[in-house]
């Protein structure tokens, strides 16, 4: 599923809106920075590794924005800036617009347009970058879950939320792929949904088999056995092993720790800030209460009734199995045995 | 709020309907036995006590619906255990219907109007009585809660779910009246939303603060020290103490116990079952999966993919600090200090 694409002829970043999915595959075009800023800020593309990608190809539009003369730099710093800071969680959007900057460090280009397309090449291998990453988790982790396993999942770290392909779902297609049967258990996600839209979506089209259940019963599917492991991917990963993730996933990672089922995280090494030391120094977004007080634009909260609304919780590294990354799988506390970090 | 009554002269059940609110306050109007059973089973009325006095009254129109001549007694038992099948988890359902049927045992009708009318007046006092023991467990549970206190509840146990004032909401609204300061977090309760809807809506009207989470983000609000007590109510109680509560309860007391947070729940001693030795004995219903596939009409999962539905589950008495009953507060496992049951 190619749901995220650089359209050169008309220089428009093409995202496959997600706010939309199952119901209707609608396409979003940004044609410049602020155009990709709303669409990370208001989750027309979402899921750590996507927004990653997404930035680096914002970035190429940056270029392409900024005028000539003297300021053009700093006009570009302004505007990759403003897209590395659209949302505060996802350690891998500020990992990818710091990679463009980098990439260009030692080289001079005489007019932003040069930039654009020398920041084209690196947005593409970018996003062909975390394909094969996710490809290499998928092979890590494949023998993690067995034959007939029931896996529980949160939210939507899959195809939709990578570059392709997908960290945790990425595992369980490396599983299946290997001809084992493999069911998923999809949490519905409350406030955005992503587990019952998206994760249950992509993998339908896949033909595996998934069922949807809401947040709230996968304490009573795990204490019924129906549960053999959690895989989650994760939005940003501290020095420790700490991991920011959907919220729900700290509430998940309890209650399989109390059911005795492994509970992994699949993440690519650019999810780690190894800057902070652990989970409390992770920023947690709070979003928007309308995301919560509204279903598919139905209120569904009493007018004068305030909410609670952060995006991502912290899983603290003790209820973390391993973590699945391109490189291999870390076991916590953090010891790096892959020499990756 | 007055959201059950009989109407006598038209001879009507009256219901608010619970599946409107809080955007609109509908009246629903049971004319037959078949209406009962409707708006039971499809949650026009919903929480355990408000179950059982909706059934009591619903025996009167099973009274007053059966015809003369030998054959009313069988059709009447008839009628009535159709009202008791309706839902299968909570206790107070058979209890209700239980009572009215003993309450008539010792006497002569000579006619079913003439049980009709000895009814209502048992109805009647089962809906009194039920307000009364709701304001017996708040004077019972009310000295678990401290000034200051944030006490979240989950689904609605206030007075939409009981003859009136609530059995967790009646405790928190006897604190209030004794002039504590608490705040209230009303998780959202996927999928019926009552929590959202139902909690939010009576404890804005009374001027009690009240703030929604979605159900999967209550265990981060634990971490985060936000929640001192969790007050919930309960559907049937086992003679262990092993309590069935709506669906996502379990995950609830699991995540308390692990942050420290005392657990409560409060029920009038009608939702014990004491035929059922544990909660592994407790019937829990599975309900229509389009209640999760829909939210207030609009789809929220691809169509060919199926979803659990199971409406409660069960938590074990070990993670019950303590049960307030309308006799005084029972601790677990249950040793009978209240020589009530």
């Amino acid at each position: 599923m190619e749901h995220i694409y650089f359209d050169s002829r008309k220089k428009n970043l093409v995202l496959l809106d997600q706010r939309f999915l199952p119901a209707q595959e609608k396409w979003f075009r940004c044609a410049d920075t602020s155009d990709v800023v709303y669409a990370l800020q208001k989750m027309v593309i979402r899921g750590a590794p996507a927004i990653g990608v997404a930035a680096a190809y914002g970035c190429v539009l940056a270029a392409l924005e900024v005028k000539g003369g003297d300021a053009w730099l700093k006009s570009l710093e302004e505007k990759t800036r403003e897209i590395s800071q659209a949302r505060p969680t996802a350690a891998n959007l500020g990992w990818a617009v710091q990679r463009m900057l980098a990439a260009c460090k030692s080289r001079i280009f005489s007019t932003a347009t040069d930039l654009a397309g020398f920041w084209l090449e690196q947005a593409l291998e970018i996003h062909r970058e975390d394909v094969r990453s996710n490809r290499l988790m998928g092979s890590h982790g494949l023998d993690l879950l067995e034959d007939g396993d029931t896996v529980m999942t949160h939210c939507n770290a899959g195809a939709l939320a990578t570059g392709g392909y997908g960290t945790a779902l990425g595992v369980i297609r490396a599983a299946v792929e290997e001809g084992k049967r493999i069911r998923v258990i999809a949490s519905e996600t409350r406030p955005f949904l992503q587990g019952a839209r998206l994760t249950a979506y992509e993998l339908a089209r896949d033909n595996i088999p998934v069922r949807v259940a809401c947040d709230n019963a996968c304490a009573y599917l795990m204490h019924r056995q129906m549960v053999n492991k959690v895989v989650v991917g994760a939005d940003c990963i501290a020095a420790n092993g700490d991991t920011a993730n959907k919220i729900g996933t700290y509430a998940l990672a309890v209650l399989a720790e109390r059911h005795g089922i492994p509970f992994y995280v699949a993440a690519p090494l650019s999810t780690f800030d190894l800057s902070l030391p652990s989970g409390e120094d992770i920023p947690i977004e709070e979003r928007d209460p309308q995301e919560v007080r509204y279903i598919m634009g139905q209120p569904i909260v009493p007018e004068d009734v305030d909410v609670y609304n952060y995006a991502f919780d912290v899983t603290p590294h003790h209820l973390i199995s391993g973590i699945i990354t391109d490189k291999g799988i870390l076991s916590l506390p953090l010891q790096d045995n892959t020499g990756a970090l």
